[in-house]
């Protein structure tokens, strides 16, 4: 283009995920702490940290004072070397991921950390498919959106073969015409051994899922689901690979959600709260078991910021603020003591709300039309007139001032984990208040 | 793991195309400008950038503080928000870039780049294959590993559908059977057109190439190439993606290497270079007309750090220093005055040395057995014993202090483009002298 002749509102920056003959997004003129401001000084308590991944907030100063040192001492150096800020937050991670996962494959975020764990599981098992949910979000390269069951896969199929996708469980929508949560993962759990059954069982590298699942609904795994899981991968010969992009590293109170359950995958993947996306980064988590498939063979993968050390310092400086704060306590208080019953008062008080479910500081509100029917308050992949309830859901906490994140039915509630509990209740007055936008589109 | 048991030598790192029992790689301990140095003070000469990214070399004081900057100011903030920084490198891309490239969407790096220009690509068109080069190098993420042209992307097959492999231009090789470089290039082109004719025209969504391809072999075009394929392209519907994830912002003394061609594509690829990665960064440079199919419909694509201000700011403060110090004007007279004679030189005096080609500050120096039968020094693709000449060619660069990249039986340079006339001069020797060791296996 010239230079000094464009004045195109909409700017140059091509927008994910968008028409881009939309509206212009607010501009985020700086943040801090749980809060973000606009150019006008409108203040936003961050109640979805971006997207679930400022953990330990903004402009945390531990955070800051390991990316400026790191910088002045050395920004990037490349994978073919080695480095001791590499190796440092390799080895913190290893030891706080749960039995032999003691290796870390670093990447740039969770997209390619999902494509790299998939690699390794189909070379070292010779098994060329993958199982993965339906309602599960992995990224959006190639491999990544083809394992992602929602329909953000749509527009980008046909994609990598051998992916199969199967229903996990989500009691309140049950696939399986389940009575409660404990039939609902018995009947779950023989839904995917049917799966590897007609799939056969001897060509499947693994079975990847999200710990929690994300963006499709928070959906919490009812006790014993994951560690059958785990057993169907052993009975079977395949690896477990969570995913952990948007829980890992404390979003429900623990390091590692899979810890919640005491089950051990083969591979974990990470991003995100790894260093609250100060600097991209993520990676996989790779088992002794794994990893000595590669042990003399080529691994066929790489990136020339694999382990980036500007990336890898503020993740130091995450764990060390972890266990120096006792965090993880703080979140799993926060959620006991004030997410759940204040999610529960709304749920009383709101016609619309059909259910609310999460753990720790990752919380979801599911609303809808009619409480007996579940008809959700806009139909599934809603976009336009039809979304419209939901937009105006959004619209009423923006202008309360709090900015959750909001998916298809659903408000979601992901705050930065270092919200204190005064931020928390006054942020959650806030989507309290909201929801009587929804309650209009109810039956009482 | 548990903690405080590991004494495993070569850490927790799991490394990018490597087995993991090989040797620990050098432990990289600090770098400033052209150099870098391990614990025990051995400081090299880095002739490679790197991976081709540091492009300002290590530490550069205004790269430093605009990271420092921002940082204090914002570190990161979600691609569903506007952000200053972000809008303003988009713009200074925009201006900087040819034709109507006018729109930047931005990645972590280059193989995500290349994932969402094949996809803009894709569903702007409406078809679904997309042809590029034997011998190219485009990332490690299922879509681009299947459209790399090199061996890196075996072990990775099947990968992505619909993804055709042609014969670029190179003489020194020719797959054409031309006896110099004006008549490979008539043949280059006729040959991509008969694919395009065999794989059905209206099939074909785009050709992506490297404008000079990198780690197979810096293969520079012949004049007519590049215009040659864009006139293809037009004729057939199909656009034309420039990966210049190595060879964008400045690399052969240009901002992009088409414009040295005078070609103008419909989306370039870029990465490494942007900020010489001190923040993880890459991105696609989007033309008005692919843009205008995605102005009413969503593009199904993103990624939480697209657009990351830590990332955007030293990308602003990159193109700043290129103007302020006529960077790319010391780029062309190094390649011109100091690169090129020097090869020149080497190629004379070695009997190993096949072919120098290169442009700017980016140079193979191709080795070989017998000039006459053009045998390779080490066979395509070699490894372990196989790869011993190449191997020792680079011990031998190493122990004279300086850092290239050696690619099968090329060695390549690509050193900072800040790097000084002295310094150049001083590696080339180093180079020079460590040819040496490839003239023991070669024919007099």
């Amino acid at each position: 283009m010239e230079p000094d002749t464009s004045s195109d509102a909409r700017g140059q920056v091509f927008r994910c995920w968008s028409a881009q003959g939309g509206s212009r997004p607010l501009t985020v003129a700086g943040a801090q702490g749980s809060w973000f401001w606009d150019h006008d000084g409108n203040r936003y308590l961050d109640l979805a940290s971006q997207l679930v991944n400022v953990n330990l907030g903004h402009r945390h100063p531990r955070l800051l004072a390991a990316v400026t040192e790191q910088a002045a001492s050395l920004c990037t150096v490349g994978p073919h070397f080695s480095n001791d800020t590499r190796d440092r937050l390799a080895r913190l991670i290893a030891e706080r991921a749960p039995g032999d996962l003691d290796r870390v494959f670093f990447t740039n975020g969770g997209t390619e950390a999902n494509e790299h764990a998939v690699r390794m599981a189909k070379l070292s098992t010779g098994r060329s498919k993958v199982l993965t949910a339906y309602r599960s979000y992995h990224g959006a390269t190639s491999g990544s959106i083809t394992l992602t069951g929602d329909p953000r896969r749509w527009p980008n199929e046909p994609g990598l073969p051998g992916v199969v996708h199967f229903f996990g469980p989500y009691a309140y929508r049950t696939a399986f015409h389940a009575r409660d949560e404990q039939q609902e993962c018995e009947r779950a759990l023989g839904h995917l051994e049917e799966v590897f059954r007609m799939e056969g069982p001897h060509t499947v590298a693994a079975v990847l899922l999200e710990t929690v699942v994300g963006t499709n609904g928070v959906l919490v795994p009812p006790d014993g689901y994951l560690q059958g899981v785990r057993d169907l991968c052993d009975r079977y010969g395949a690896l477990l690979i969570c995913d952990e992009v948007m829980v890992g590293f404390g979003r429900i109170g623990e390091w590692f959600a899979v810890d919640a359950w005491h089950v051990t995958p083969d591979l974990i993947t990470f991003a995100k709260g790894v260093n609250s996306g100060y600097v991209p980064l993520g990676g996989v988590i790779v088992s002794e078991r794994v990893a000595a498939a590669f042990e003399d063979r080529v691994y066929p993968g790489g990136l020339t910021y694999s382990g980036h050390p500007l990336a890898c310092a503020p993740g130091i400086a995450t764990i060390e603020v972890f266990e120096e704060t006792g965090l993880l306590a703080h979140v799993r208080r926060l959620g006991r003591e004030v997410m759940a019953p204040a999610l529960e008062k709304m749920a009383a008080r709101h016609p619309s709300v059909g259910e609310v479910r999460g753990r720790g500081l990752f919380w979801a509100i599911e609303l809808v039309r009619d409480r007996e029917t579940r008809e959700p308050l806009v139909p599934f992949n809603a976009a336009g007139a039809e979304a419209r309830p939901m937009a105006e859901v959004m619209d009423a906490c923006v202008a309360g001032g709090v900015w959750p994140m909001c998916q298809m039915n659903r408000v979601h509630l992901a705050p930065p984990l270092v919200i204190t509990e005064e931020e928390l209740r006054r942020g959650l007055e806030a989507v309290d208040a909201a929801l009587d936008t929804a309650d209009a589109y109810a039956t009482r």
